[in-house]
């Protein structure tokens, strides 16, 4: 009786009976409809939409690099539209011996005028370097009317892990010399997501001041598990599938370090205090779950922190802003400052 | 170019390129393993968890009738030994002229000594009533220390819409007569979310006055269209599917009336001001999408709304700490608990 009550409970919830198992789900072909709780302009962008074809994965480092140069180029010809079109100006710059960019929007915001955002960029830890880094860092300046020193980070074949962290370490530590640590956020997503949690976790194991606040975009938080939405979602986001090409970006970032290293996936990590924290993730987005298991975690430990899914969103959707005007994407702004406002300015 | 561009930029995000069209996605079959982030509880639940077998949809009263009696039975098979498991009491009352039953914990915690929580139960609007009903009000009045009132309302096919709320409504005028409104809270998942929600709208249109806080857990908001995670996730959740008997349910409950009517599907209410409101939901949840589309109705409302989203869970699963300890549903009411603790206690 007790496995039988079990197994309806749920489903009692809306009053049904159930039978046949349920571990391993084999799911038939089936076709999905547009979602219909999005906006129109989300609907379109939604109709041209394509899944990205299967790549090898890269087996040597000229490879790796050759790609990388390959994937960059369309990242570096967004930013440089998405600038123009956003009045966002943006120079190179060296800072604390890394290779930076200072990002200001036409319009700095009062609350703005005196400090420095600080962005790590995604990439599958590969990927998005160079100009390619500023997509999110231009959307968030513009949105929010803040500038932003964006972390052109070491990346591997040649910097593996724990180099993107060192290298956010080193700005963080030049910025709050003359900026009050909690008064400053550090944002990111997917792969800077990760790095936004991870360069954290570092400051709290060297006993330095953390920022006030972090905005963690739908962050790969687990590289040693595949985490449910990637199987479940599998197909419905252009991001592709993780495993080849992504699962080999991260091995190739954790350059032998054991996946589980919190520092690599901070789903492993012990939280005992850390920054008020905000997500965005969608429910097309592969690393739903991820971004939801890091939400979990930080409230398991009392941490203040805010979770917003977009329905029908894949991974990353809501910096569509950057290239259209979409409802969603300027509702992610709006939550964004709220939460900056409460915590840092 | 700027169509292609469109494309590419979530994918971007992690570096890759893209191909082929996405409007009507076609998912291949394919088996989804586990999930990896959840307790060992819950993943023992998981492994005996099954898929209910398709039911015809009754065409005459007396086989809906006949059905909800079906239905109703392992209910409250469950309702009666969770009460003894948790060592919660509870009576039937003829209350404000509406049948409630009046929960009561072993031990009431001192900031709910003075007050009644109201809740109002699942069950796809027709089914979950009689003593089947208490199952989610025994959770919370174990889990919190809580009094709770837990409203029998009319149900289709004898009393469809709005009788439901009417219901809701004079228990809650009644119980308002002697205890301060902002100190109360209503709560109730899936078809209680929806009724949770419906009543409140109900109150605001009367101009009487509104709860402290509301817990909607995993509510249906739209009963006229089918949201995202209705597709995105059928066959994995044991809830089943919302084509045949789930929106036959709802057709019976709206009785003719307009599915857009915002309190048959809360999702059309103009919202200007709205009492703080926490929902729940999980990745595999099929009214994922419903649940945060309505979370972003209020928030775009500046509304005070939490949302906590379980990995791993289909519908209504937090509340299986009803009949196991499960570390999840352990959190599930610790996030109330400070969600009431803040707005009403």
């Amino acid at each position: 009786m007790k496995t039988k009550l079990r197994t309806i409970v749920p489903a009692l919830l809306l009053g049904l009976s159930s039978s046949a198992v349920f571990a391993n789900i084999t799911l038939e072909e089936r076709t999905i409809p547009s979602p219909t709780g999005v906006s129109s302009e989300f609907a379109a962008l939604l109709e041209d939409r394509s899944i990205p074809p299967l790549l090898p994965v890269p087996s040597t480092n000229d490879e790796w690099i050759a790609l990388q140069a390959q994937f960059d180029i369309p990242g570096i010809e967004i930013s440089k539209q998405a600038a123009q079109r956003l009045e966002v100006e943006y120079e190179s710059q060296n800072f604390a011996g890394v290779d930076t960019f200072f990002v200001t929007p036409k319009r700095v915001a009062a609350e703005y005028a005196d400090k420095w955002l600080v962005h790590i960029h995604g990439g599958a830890f590969v990927f998005g370097g160079g100009e390619s880094a500023l997509r999110e860092a231009i959307w968030v300046a513009n949105g929010l009317g803040a500038k932003v020193i964006s972390i052109d980070y070491r990346q591997p074949p040649l910097h593996p892990f724990p180099a993107a962290i060192d290298d956010a370490v080193a700005v963080w530590k030049e910025l709050t010399k003359t900026q009050s640590p909690e008064s400053t956020a550090i944002f990111g997503t997917s792969a800077g997501g990760n790095l936004t949690l991870a360069t954290t976790l570092k400051l709290q194991e060297m006993g330095l001041p953390t920022p006030g606040a972090l905005f963690v975009g739908t962050p790969a938080v687990d590289l040693k598990e595949t985490s449910d939405s990637w199987h479940t979602l599998k197909g419905l986001d252009p991001l592709g599938q993780r495993e080849g090409l992504i699962q080999g970006a991260f091995n190739l970032y954790a350059n032998g370090k054991p996946l589980d290293n919190p520092l690599v996936s901070p789903i492993y990590a012990e939280i005992e205090s850390f920054p008020p924290t905000v997500f965005i993730s969608g429910t097309r987005d592969l690393l739903l779950s991820d971004t939801v298991r890091m939400h979990r975690l930080l409230r398991s430990a009392d941490v203040e922190s805010e979770l917003h899914i977009y329905d029908g969103q894949s991974h990353g959707d809501y910096t569509n802003g950057l290239i259209i005007d979409m409802p969603e994407s300027k509702d992610a702004l709006k939550e964004l400052g709220a939460f900056f406002d409460k915590h840092i300015n």
